[in-house]
């Protein structure tokens, strides 16, 4: 199991935004659009053991967060607009605790301390950071997660908070990517395993 | 200089498209569009050593080529409607040879066999191929060419068309992927030389 945590700090948290301005008006929900894309596309279809939970930090209604589930995902795109689409539907979702928008997508409140909680304690943390151990010679266990800024690093805040789960640092190469193509490097090295 | 060569076989050669409708009318120009983002970006600039040339050889007036180059382009942002906007704006442009739409965006009727003479022979020629030798093993000159297709490998007469420039067959893991996330992986090895 790989799990790819990326933090959408100013990412809308309403439905009220258009699919023909993905960039402007949304917080930069455009970097979480494409982490999606490389999180789960192959040539070949979808990877189902692959999970995303995107952070959506922005106003008017924090935290949201966006839970996508490889093994059971459908109607997922690999262009930005179809995956906005299906997020903006998660955003429509009322409810309490997490909620199912469409197969394989799922919505909650949760905070970002809770998102770490929640997650498995067989699974070892990865930080993703420049001055961490390249990852080509990190050993990886059976179930992974990455956590990764959008185009912000973690705040000092965020970065506390995942330090009490003691997560490795590591580094992908000697310059900084975007948060969509760290994914995409990530799920090379693990295939490669 | 790095450079890629990616074959759009069925992308649109006409701006007669809908930013609103990337996937469905424009020949899978949205992987083309992908692709430029992995080509170009990183976390704080635009990589200058880059040129990435798109192939549209679909309908209605193929081939059309259009050239961006790293050290020259301007107003490219990561998201894809941008992008098509940009792309759109070069289909406009009439004349002959090759015509700069905007800063670091060419335009011109060059077919494939074409933009491959005129790639500079100090360029080494790489083939993006499944059973190709681990890039992890290969080594690079100081000027590489990339070729790839989109969703659609190369056909026949354009693998024979390529290998009259003695290619070397690459391979990137034991998964295939799509185009811009293979542009991703080639960029990160080379980061790594």
């Amino acid at each position: 199991m790989r799990r790819f945590i990326v933090m959408g700090h100013r990412a809308i948290t309403s439905a009220d935004f258009k699919l023909d301005d993905l960039c402007g008006a949304t917080g930069r929900l455009d970097i979480l659009l494409r982490c999606v894309n490389s999180a789960f596309f192959l040539s070949h279809g979808i990877r189902k053991d692959v999970e995303i939970q995107l952070m959506l930090l922005g106003e008017p209604n924090p935290p949201k967060t966006v839970r996508i589930d490889g093994s059971g995902v459908k109607y997922l795109n690999p262009d930005e607009r179809s995956t906005a689409a299906l997020i903006r539907n998660a955003l429509l979702q009322k409810g309490e605790g997490e909620r199912k928008c469409s197969p394989g997508i799922y919505v909650s409140e949760r905070s970002y301390g809770e998102v770490l909680s929640n997650v498995s304690k067989e699974s070892k943390m990865y930080y993703l950071s420049e001055d961490g151990e390249d990852i080509r010679t990190v050993e990886f266990g059976k179930d992974s997660t990455f956590v990764m800024g959008d185009d912000q690093d973690l705040t000092d805040a965020e970065e506390e908070v995942l330090m009490a789960y003691e997560p490795k640092k590591i580094s992908l190469g000697p310059i900084s990517y975007h948060a969509d193509h760290c994914i995409t490097l990530v799920n090379n090295e693990l295939d490669r395993r």
